[in-house]
């Protein structure tokens, strides 16, 4: 694809070839993301952050990611300080928006919403989450953490073999990790869910109409003995309707160290979109995990800025122009990976 | 005026040279919001952005004008969150604030109060909307917006002819925009709107002492008939009593493509304060005017910077210097306007 | 101390030496604040704002400091709109977060929250105020402020007189700064509230093993009749079982322009942490020593910026950089301070 100008609404818009672009550039970010060089490419532009959902992590991930190439942040958060309360529609907020920056990145509750803002849109707008149909920088992060974790440790990535664990039903990261693995070939994909929470029907299908091995399954520790990812997930408790039906699952999967010691090859990684949930009767990772270096979970957040960092340079056209516009980094940084 | 150091509170505070000088400032602004070049003009200054009544599209627009010009941005929204809740007054808050940054932009919900607060501080403050009072870079714009496109279509600004539809009482951006006129001769304003929502009797009667010919109409079809402008505006229900009562209202007067092709002049502008209200019960400007090239709303919405930009360069005296931080764009600007 | 790369959580891990580093680096940010001159040092680098409980100011403060280092500022603000409602751990919060900024500003409700979250951040992390616990910057600038009053009017600090005035109880600040107090020598104390809002015994028992002169009284006049200082406090209403007994002591200690000219020595400093509560029923500092010379409490509001751009600067270790990155100002200025 094309990535000057474009919107990133959908995992759906890549090919192979694009996704391995977008990794490419996130690659080379990695000396301004762990503060060894500094750089001001994008000194002057302007990235609009425009969260109707809170969540604080991925928007300061955006955030930071564009100061981190120089740019300034101008924030929207919340819903009902907005003018949509007095029934604008998306087309006008987006029109009037959309000529207050450079790029835009938003999050909004209702599926399809960011589309709809994206075609009124004067200037490109990123995905950061619409309703629970897509997060396409979470999939990209989540397939460029996969791929670099696997990478240091010697294995291929034509390979994989990787068991989603947890709430696939509603969670909105293993739908769009799977369509990612599409592009992908002789991907072993085992599912681990209960009953009432699997991965919905088409994903599965679609898995199996690309070519990948697809296990479903009820059992945490056999499930987990062969792979070389475990990509662990939250109950989405917020999409159930009550506590009480969302407490059936909650804490039905946990992995703890002696789970991973007796269960898993060495050196199976394990990864998580965040945020993990560690109060008493969840624990889907525990926290005896946290020394495990293999826990590559806070690897994977920190990989958010790299893709983001790459999507912003890509869709405002300054991947050559990051190294040029480079320099020595003046205050203290050790420890900061 | 001399603008150097000067709040901005009031549209009652500028003589016609002192608007004109905002306009043609706020023409050479146009290559930086264009994003033809950037300037870096106020880099390292802080606009202390401080708005205790929520304002996302106003709260923007200052913000974005204020970092096309080079300067950071400090924000601070809601109330409950303000040390006024503990029994501070404006005053104290005004003079510790003011010490954070270089230049303020502020709403609150009440009259009177940002003309309190500027009392106080020891930097310049602009009314960014005190209540139902002032809202001076608004009528700015507005005013910016109709001398550019009478212009863009060679008619002389000297001979206005402009229709004011919808809620004149409770409307604080009608108001603001009358009190500007009556720095310039010969405007005929026709002014539309239900017997209920009448522009306010002593606005009216300011409009006939300037010389300026007044017409009151309840009838939206020939009242638009023989304008320049059409400036429609939104039914500001929340400051009636009921929704019920609101309600009466809403939908009253509602331009649309057919109107506008069987009653208007050729190249009729509309404009409208926005937001507009696009629930089905209201609609007083319909979606099918999108395409109309005469719909100059999000264009005004864009003069919103241009206007801002000018002001910021004038109270903090860099008009002379904004071209010589200049230079090129090196990010993709394709299609912003 | 070392500070290059310290987190700074309570004015505990402060030597005297300490303070007076903090104090020689604060006078040399003087120019800047004033804007005589502005500084780029930290030009490219991110402070991450997080305050999980309100407060503009010190908010503001914070961010201020950093954009007048050249900096920028990642805000996030209130706590529901955090993965921690969705039982994420403060260690996870802060391995994520911590990854996208050079060093953290924090504000939480619970006592010890930041130096929990500190343990698990890869970046400095200052302590904005954690609950009842500690408040370091808050300290820092009062005593900077008492140094600079004290020797504008030519009277030593080893010989410090002060009058602490209010809720002695519940105010974190007097608390802090008796803790600060205890690095120097030969101060006299006296500690003027009601009975149940005295200083915590073992604060006073903490200031007599240090050397110092301590005097507890419930008698305003005649306890602030010999001393440099006034430091005068608002009720925390917020801390008591209701506000009927919040209003007992709301009042009970008043100083206005009248008391200060018949019992006060000339030139007796006024100090107060803000906000002071200027309700009919509280005004602990009447507004009308709002033209008295002495009333410092905006010089304190002021040298917070001081004190906070000397914690930035050491921790970041930049302090030697901060001259060889400055420029003049371009923009107005004058009447700033």
């Amino acid at each position: 694809m094309q990535f000057a100008g474009s919107h990133i609404l959908s995992i759906q818009q890549f090919e192979r070839e694009d996704v391995e672009q977008i990794f490419t550039i996130a690659d080379r970010m990695v000396p301004y993301a762990r503060r060894e060089r500094i750089t001001r490419v994008l000194d002057g532009a302007i990235l609009g952050s425009m969260f109707f959902e809170p969540s604080t992590r991925t928007r300061v991930s955006f955030g930071s990611a564009f100061n981190l190439l120089g740019g300034e942040v101008r924030e929207t958060t919340g819903f009902e300080s907005t003018a949509i309360a007095k029934g604008e529609s998306l087309y006008d907020t987006a029109r009037v928006l959309s000529g207050y920056s450079d790029v835009i990145a938003m999050r909004h509750p209702k599926e399809g919403s960011v589309a709809e803002f994206a075609a009124a849109s004067r200037v490109p707008v990123i995905n950061g989450g619409d309703g629970s149909n897509e997060h396409p920088s979470q999939a990209l992060l989540d397939l460029y953490t996969i791929r670099s974790e696997v990478a240091a440790r010697g294995r291929p990535l034509s390979q994989l073999r990787i068991a989603m664990v947890g709430d696939l039903r509603f969670g909105r990261t293993v739908h769009s990790l799977c369509k990612l693995l599409n592009l992908f070939d002789g991907v072993q994909v085992v599912l681990v869910s209960p009953e009432a929470l699997r991965m919905p029907a088409d994903i599965v299908e679609s898995l199996r109409e690309t070519g990948h091995d697809v296990l479903e399954s009820e059992r945490l520790e056999e499930s987990i003995a062969h792979v070389d990812i475990v990509y662990s997930t939250r109950i989405q408790e917020e999409r159930f309707n009550s506590q009480e039906e969302a407490d059936l699952y909650r804490g039905r999967f946990r992995l703890n160290q002696s789970i991973y010691t007796h269960h898993c090859e060495p050196n199976t990684v394990i990864m998580h979109p965040l945020p993990r949930d560690s109060r008493e009767h969840a624990r889907e990772l525990d926290e005896d995990l946290n020394d495990n270096p293999n826990l590559a979970i806070f690897r994977q957040a920190d990989n958010g800025l790299l893709v983001r960092m790459a999507l912003f340079a890509l869709i405002l056209d300054v991947v050559d122009q990051v190294d040029t516009h480079a320099r020595d980094v003046g205050w203290y940084t050790a420890g900061r990976f």
